[in-house]
């Protein structure tokens, strides 16, 4: 029996609610079924506010999304009425939120839901209110209860990217740059192509750090010392890795056509060629969990949050590839 | 009277001349009237070992070019024979190179050409023949005789990016960066945008060095400490400076059309967006020059040279930028 994706609330001051009415509005073009862990009041006032004529219906099990779905959108309720208004966080929220994120994870460890699509957070919010994971992902890793470091991969059509290092200053990521964090990326990424994305023999292009992947070390060391014995190593676990490459070279179409992923060494050698060939609608994977996890590409967005103007092409986009890695996943595990 | 360009032979056992070739038989397509400075011998050995039925015809001064232009590809003779071969440099023809280049600057600072489109060069050939320049650029600078650091700027349809630094490991890049050469940078660029490519009030968009453009400083200290002050300063000077700018986010289609050039703080931030949205047709053009000098966007590809297959399109576009750079700069000095 096909499972509906238990979608989080996220921050409610931002823009989740309403991308994910926009999303549920757009379901007969193709949207997996999916039910929103939230505040149904909350929801229901947005709709109105906005104008828009869509039914929220409030469930007590997420089997019974997919009866609902066509009709209305399925919430699961979290247990405390939301109080932060569009663009203007409350602290109060925060165990709501994180509620329902702890519910999400319950939800699609117990076999109750496909897999788990994330509405944007606010950490500055959570951390008042004593949130104490770097980010997201960390938190769902600690819920998972993996011990592993997940890996983030951003997709668009025709190119995914994972950076090996990412929140951090570019000086400390370029410090903390290390043949076994090239290789562990590299060997998370590998599995995920074979087992959530179809793809047989995965072929990871791996960036060099510097201009023209270093020029044999006359333009930086890194590429000789950190990231050749890296695709070294990978090769040698039979990972079809190449590099290190030329960043700059190695992102337009007929490049991208070469790769199944590219293995960036820091956060804007990954984010910006994807944002600048799809800046809508990319989407936010996260590798080596025991579960699917995808989520928006894109923060809560205070600044537009309850007008109805926001994009819903990334959320959408996170819906469909969430429903696909997770039947892959289901089939293989067969 | 319309001048033509003036072409540069560089490393003749890279692509140049072949891809000269291929821009003089697209003619009729709007390329304007050029003349290259090289060995007309092995020109038409070229031309004949690919089997392109062009004629070669020797001119004693640039004003025959135009005359001759739609006829025969016009070569001003370098002294020397040239003895390399496709893929094979040769030590020997460092002197015809650097001859080639300084006849060119010659002929455009004695009002003979109306601007430089220079082939590239392989530098590390000319090193060995006692070339002590860090690059092409910076020899055309002391020819020049300025006396000022010439800017970068590569220039594809929709985005012009100059890089503050250049061909520095990454980390050499992060340490020289200051906040004079963010301001020189965008101070020379901007006076471009005005003189030569006709954009009245140019908007500069400034990119920040980290994640994010630093978060406030939770992700790096160099947008607060080096970035924001060259804003302000560029904006007291008049010019409309925008930034530090989130460097993921300002490459996209939309966020393009808001500005005419991305000031970027390091070399792949520049070139990743350039050469992910057009490879094949970028152009490198050097602001700062007394004399409006392109180039197309890549090396000698020694691996495919004399095969006929290097595409031109890079050299087709810099001698049109070229052209229209050199209509412009006379405007607006007539």
């Amino acid at each position: 029996m096909a499972l509906p994706l238990a979608v989080t609330m996220g921050e409610p001051a931002g823009i989740g609610g309403e991308i994910v009415l926009k999303a549920w509005f757009d379901r007969h073009n193709g949207i997996p079924p999916f039910y929103l862990i939230d505040d149904p009041d909350r929801l229901d006032r947005l709709a109105r506010r906005l104008g828009w004529p869509i039914s929220i219906r409030p469930i007590d099990a997420p089997d019974r999304a997919l009866a609902t779905f066509d009709e209305a959108l399925p919430v699961m309720p979290i247990g405390t009425p939301v109080r932060g208004q569009p663009g203007r966080p409350e602290p109060g929220d925060a165990g709501a939120i994180l509620d329902a994120i702890e519910t999400a994870v319950r939800d699609v460890q117990s076999g109750r839901a496909a897999a788990l699509v994330t509405n944007p957070i606010h950490k500055n919010s959570l951390y008042r209110a004593g949130f104490h994971h770097p980010g997201h992902t960390e938190y769902l890793a600690e819920l998972a209860g993996t011990g592993e470091t997940p890996v983030m991969m951003l997709v668009c059509p025709g190119l995914r990217v994972v950076p090996v290092t990412i929140h951090l200053p570019l000086r400390r990521a370029i410090d903390s740059l290390s043949t076994e964090a090239v290789v562990e990326a590299g060997r998370i990424t590998a599995t995920a192509l074979r087992r959530d994305f179809g793809v047989a023999t995965p072929v990871l292009a791996v960036a060099g750090l510097n201009p023209h992947a270093g020029e044999g070390g006359g333009l930086g060391r890194e590429e000789i010392d950190i990231v050749e014995p890296a695709v070294a190593e990978l090769r040698a676990m039979g990972i079809d890795a190449r590099g290190p490459l030329p960043p700059d070279t190695m992102f337009h179409a007929e490049a991208r056509r070469g790769y199944d992923a590219a293995l960036c060494m820091y956060h804007d050698q990954a984010l910006i060629p994807i944002k600048t060939i799809d800046f809508h609608g990319g989407v936010n994977v996260t590798l080596g969990l025991p579960f699917v996890r995808t989520s928006p590409d894109h923060g809560t967005a205070f600044a537009i949050a309850g007008q109805g103007s926001a994009r819903a092409d990334s959320l959408i986009a996170a819906l469909r590839l969430a429903a696909e890695m997770a039947a892959r996943r289901l089939a293989a595990a067969g």
